[in-house]
């Protein structure tokens, strides 16, 4: 059975993630789709709207096969670590391509870059090295020596946010040796960070600022959700008593800046530069996160870095645990979400052919990673009420999600 | 002028309180009340109904003169160490009496078993530490210990928790060398545990489970009110919401025995005997504050030593900081609450007299005490609206409350 990855967050599945599926089968003429999903948190820093198991239900139900969990130390992060840890589950699984969807959508170009990156990989390094040294962050560090190598040219824009992640994972797929043969399609009408919904095709982002700001599905919302996506969202809706934000942790946050000293804060990852005094001097005179968030970012202290760092802060990620992780070049473990009939006969064949155990349920083992991922899972069901917390804990227990 | 010491809660204010100020002036003829209150969280390990403010408002609307706090790290401990904490704010001060109630009322009887301690004090202690190496708690071991020497006699009941608070004063005072004169008053009708009101003097505990159980101040609860404290709680309510028990708490808990490992558990003051690896256990069972303490509850594992180390577990207070302060014979500040006018010329009389600052608000040092100070009453304020959180937080940054 051919199989093709996607590489995904599903928040919410929409029409244009269905549409990803269907043209990623097509291009690549695979029978089974395998998306690998953030779970409670998100890469650019935010709690998911609504959860994992919600979320794997709704991509099922719309034709995707199988839904793995990326592990919450990969999710949460800058593009090249959020890749390596998405394509080395995909790698672990044995399938044969990769499918993301990019501005670009000309693989070509992609390949191309890679070998000019591989030709400059020296002078990048050192750069990379340098710019680090000067105190800047990974991302920025990296993206200055793209430039003064030569990377970004009119074949790809590597300012397009979607460019970055297929870079990314192209770059993944070589330093793993992986054999996954990478492919994309071109996203259509919506850009990634749109924020008003024209199509029925929309962004994630403009979806959820429809829907959260209004706490309402309305008609423009539903007309770029498949139906399973809308039962999902107003079941959550119902069960928890709102979607998941920033604003419904802010208390969490203050309490753990205000019990912490600042060599507590120190030792989260994503504390860097100072950012624990800054945190100290701003926790008193805030009410809210939007209001916090504005206070502290700066040119290069970005939104996106300091949602990060607040979710290493909420879940207690210290810096010790993600350098511990984060360079294995092989799972110590596939996390199954979910799979349909035909999902399930791909798994039951690649649990004969692999050595990494598949498992479904966060007590089928003790590797540190596990640990992490429950304490992610708690601090993100700690904001809904503590009966429904309680009942959607548990599924983190038990089997995945079966849709026939 | 000649004054009298007061070791107090006021969790609130309620009418034993007032004949205990007033019965303490007429005793020893004291012409000035200095109260030693505990802050935000009180020695059974309780955060207090309304905040220490709104309660010495009302202490100082109903004749007593001064108003201190007692710090944090003494207020919620076993106690001997409560007391040690209270004496020495009141021996810094150079008070001339301390009076407190008791079930026995004879101050001669204190005297008497302290002087039969004295006499056994070398066997008390090598049982006390026999106790303390075969796992017992303190307070435990010293109960014990007690009574293998004879403590508990006809003449004074050490088992009744107000003698035995009493007991502690008295020994307190001798320990620190201090000038101070103990005396006692007999408490009146109703017992400290009570959970009836039945007069107009009932007990802080019945008062309490009055309003907090009907989220309403009952004509039966105002009548054992004075006025001041009957305005202060309905005050509170309104602009806070609610007043304050451990299930507003309950989701921070939660949130940190999920997120803190169990190495990091244990150098929480008060995780001892493994109860790290109970909570680990539970946290994922109970969906409210009640029943999780029924969870954890054991014959070792007191109630009350469980509320301790949940507000220290609340307020990240380590068993290091306890170590490093509890001994101190001197307090590094006096903390003024708040005063009347004849409390205000006790106050600038003794500030000519006495080398320890005398502070009113959190800003005006440096000292670690402030800081374990600040991390408290923000874990106290954390459960309330944004807007009074951080209207009641300014509180702690300005002058003492002035009444006339």
């Amino acid at each position: 059975m051919k199989s093709c990855g996607l590489i995904v967050e599903y928040n919410p599945f929409h029409n244009g993630h269905f549409y990803h599926q269907e043209s990623s089968r097509q291009k690549t003429d695979a029978e089974i789709t395998v998306a690998v999903m953030s779970g409670s948190f998100l890469q650019r820093g935010e709690p998911a709207i609504i959860d994992k198991f919600a979320r794997t239900k709704a991509a099922l139900s719309h034709q995707v096969d199988v839904v793995l969990e990326l592990p919450f130390i990969y999710a949460v992060q800058y593009a090249d670590l959020f890749a390596h840890g998405a394509i080395s589950i995909l790698n672990a699984l044995e399938v044969d391509y990769v499918c993301f969807g990019s501005e670009s959508g000309d693989i070509q170009a992609f390949k191309d870059r890679y070998t000019h990156f591989k030709e400059h990989e020296e002078q990048f390094q050192s750069l990379l090295q340098e710019n680090l040294k000067q105190g800047y962050s990974f991302p920025q560090a990296s993206t200055e020596a793209y430039d003064a190598i030569g990377l970004r040219s009119k074949e790809l824009d590597l300012g397009q946010p979607n460019n970055i992640l297929g870079f990314s994972y192209v770059k993944a797929i070589q330093n793993l040796n992986s054999d996954i043969i990478p492919e994309t399609i071109q996203r259509t009408k919506s850009g990634y960070h749109d924020e008003t919904i024209d199509h029925d095709i929309a962004s994630a982002t403009s979806i959820r600022q429809e829907i959260v700001s209004t706490k309402k599905l309305t008609k423009k919302a539903e007309q770029a959700l498949p139906s399973e996506t809308v039962n999902q969202l107003s079941l959550y809706q119902q069960n928890s008593g709102s979607w998941h934000d920033w604003e419904l942790y802010f208390p969490y946050l203050q309490l753990i800046v205000q019990s912490k000293s600042e060599q507590e804060l120190r030792e989260i990852h994503g504390m860097i530069e100072g950012i624990e005094y800054k945190l100290k001097q701003t926790v008193n005179r805030v009410t809210n996160f939007q209001q916090w968030m504005e206070q502290l970012k700066t040119k290069r202290y970005t939104w996106t870095r300091l949602q990060r760092m607040f979710v290493h802060l909420l879940t207690n990620t210290t810096k010790d645990e993600v350098e511990a992780y984060k360079g294995l070049t092989e799972p110590p473990y596939i996390r199954l979400l979910g799979m349909n009939e035909q999902g399930r006969a791909f798994i039951n064949q690649k649990k004969k052919q692999i050595d990494i155990p598949i498992i479904s349920n966060l007590q089928q083992g003790n590797h540190p990673l596990i640990k992490i991922e429950e304490r992610a899972t708690d601090a993100y069901y700690s904001v809904i009420n503590p009966e429904q917390r309680t009942k959607l804990r548990k599924q983190e227990l038990t089997g995945p999600i079966m849709i026939k």
